[in-house]
């Protein structure tokens, strides 16, 4: 049974363009029934950037409650936290023997930084490593990868190859990169691309006033109430289309061309129709939240399954390494 | 009471300039009554340029083996494998994430390396985080360092320092360097510094005909056996003097003085002053090298140890930087 692999950095809620871009697809995949998906969050990682503690663990929580409110099924699958699992930086440090220097060094992710390099800590040198460290301690045969992240799976394989051809065993299996083509790009409030970044996300998860509030801020043109509209044109509409079903598309976009209906109104059928499509994943989100127990109890079950395969990989590591 | 601490490479069986260098002042240091020595094996730095496995499994043990059997009180102090305590390598991730990149990027001990990049591994470019953490994971006060070193200890304390700053604790402390600056210099067979490197080694822990060997291939002139010899440039001698009692020394240099004696006789008695010198050595390090359940366990106890300190502060950070 091939085993997929996915981690997502603890940066924070998740909004609607992580949801539709990335938790969506990544849960739809998850449940073929002949394959098993890790997932895990890579708060480790986040540590490149984020040095505040008590932030970290709120990320982290709430990147794990949103992930399981929209359906992540933790039974079928595995789910854990990448620091339930410090054997992961063991792996990194003898990956990072077999790794050349160059090789990180000619790394984009860590060539883009490079022009200011004072700022760069050498935990982001370092990041494919770690990264390649996830994917082979659990012998991970597919990663699936935005177009950006296939130069690390490259890395990755590069490594896994480098050792296996000094201990004369194939003791790291090679991952393949699955790349994804056709993620979707999100418009945010301002019509540009949806980010925390740009600060026009639409928190779904966020409590309803504040989401009101944000769908009520999207941008739109000053066409009067009583004329005609491009939907084609319109932020609200782009959104809605994402969420709703054809006949409430084709409706809206009556709406629109006949007049008399205004952009407020839009935005009062789009916020209705986030509130319906989300309300159990909301409430499931908030509960998780809430019950500190019942989400670490979740993230323990999963370590556990994570450590029973990890484990026999390390060990098989250790031994032809000689600790 | 202070805590000093001290890694030594498991880079093969120790030799005379090993032992009479670093082993035997590093334990009689150890036996001050008011301080405690934390003494590890340092077989995770040993993978940056030992990949054999087999290798350094019979070089770690040996390490160990002659630390011990030189007289290294294992229950007094704390002595322990590195690879042990993988935590170490959980700390040093996290130390990476407050280190600049160009703070290792300039490390002499990298720099010497800069024109054979292709050579270098990411584990040497790391390696001063990786010994930062051995140092910080046990709140270490004082480490006993040659001139060399001096820079890693900077470096440790600058990472500290940063971590300190950005949780705005003192959760790690400031080891201080304690500089050796009489570091003894030992001749090898050929008048050049006793090194592996050189193969110019007298290995006091080997058979006793494979030591015979070395003894009887020291470098010396050709003055033949009649005439008077200067000790003071004569290889022998300079070894015999390191070893002997003074009045062994002042009858043998008589001898030299004299004429009619030959660097044989000058080898068979700097061998003989080996084997009688070191004999309870020798012998405990052959039982140690052949009792690998009682080395083992020895380690195993000293890890036990290490844990009990490393732990606590581990926790500590991880408590601090929200994992």
């Amino acid at each position: 049974m091939p085993r997929y692999l996915t981690g997502v950095q603890s940066s924070g809620q998740p909004h609607l363009g992580n949801v539709l871009g990335a938790i969506a697809p990544a849960i739809e995949f998850s449940k073929q029934p002949d394959a098993e998906s890790f997932f895990f969050i890579a708060d480790f990682h986040s540590l490149t950037t984020i040095k505040d503690g008590e932030l970290r663990r709120k990320h982290t929580r709430s990147v794990a409650a949103a992930w399981l409110a929209c359906g992540f099924d933790a039974q079928k699958n595995v789910f854990y936290r990448q620091s339930d699992l410090p054997e992961v930086t063991e792996l990194a440090w003898y990956l990072s023997c077999f790794t050349p220097y160059p090789m990180l060094a000619n790394a984009h992710s860590f060539k883009e930084k490079s022009d200011r390099l004072s700022d760069v800590n050498a935990g982001l040198f370092n990041y494919p490593v770690l990264m390649a460290a996830d994917i082979l301690l659990y012998d991970a045969d597919f990663v699936p990868v935005g177009k950006d992240q296939k130069q690390h799976l490259e890395i990755t394989r590069d490594i896994a190859s480098a050792v296996n051809h000094a201990v004369g065993q194939e003791i790291l299996k090679l991952p393949d990169a699955l790349i994804r083509e056709d993620v979707m790009t999100i418009p945010g409030i301002d019509g540009r691309k949806m980010s925390k970044s740009y600060k026009n996300t639409i928190d779904i998860f966020a409590p309803e006033n504040m989401l009101k509030k944000q769908v009520m801020s999207i941008v739109t043109d000053s066409t009067p109430l009583e004329q005609p509209k491009n939907p084609d044109t319109c932020n609200v509409f782009a959104l809605y289309k994402l969420l709703a079903a054809p006949d409430q598309i084709a409706e809206m976009r009556k709406k629109y061309e006949a007049g008399g209906y205004g952009y407020g109104h839009a935005k009062k059928e789009l916020l209705a129709l986030i509130l319906e499509k989300y309300a159990s994943a909301r409430s499931e989100y908030t509960r998780l939240m809430n019950d500190k127990a019942e989400l670490e109890n979740l993230l323990r079950v999963g370590a556990e399954k994570a450590r029973a395969v990890g484990s026999v990989i390390l060990h098989r590591v250790r031994q032809a390494l000689g600790f």
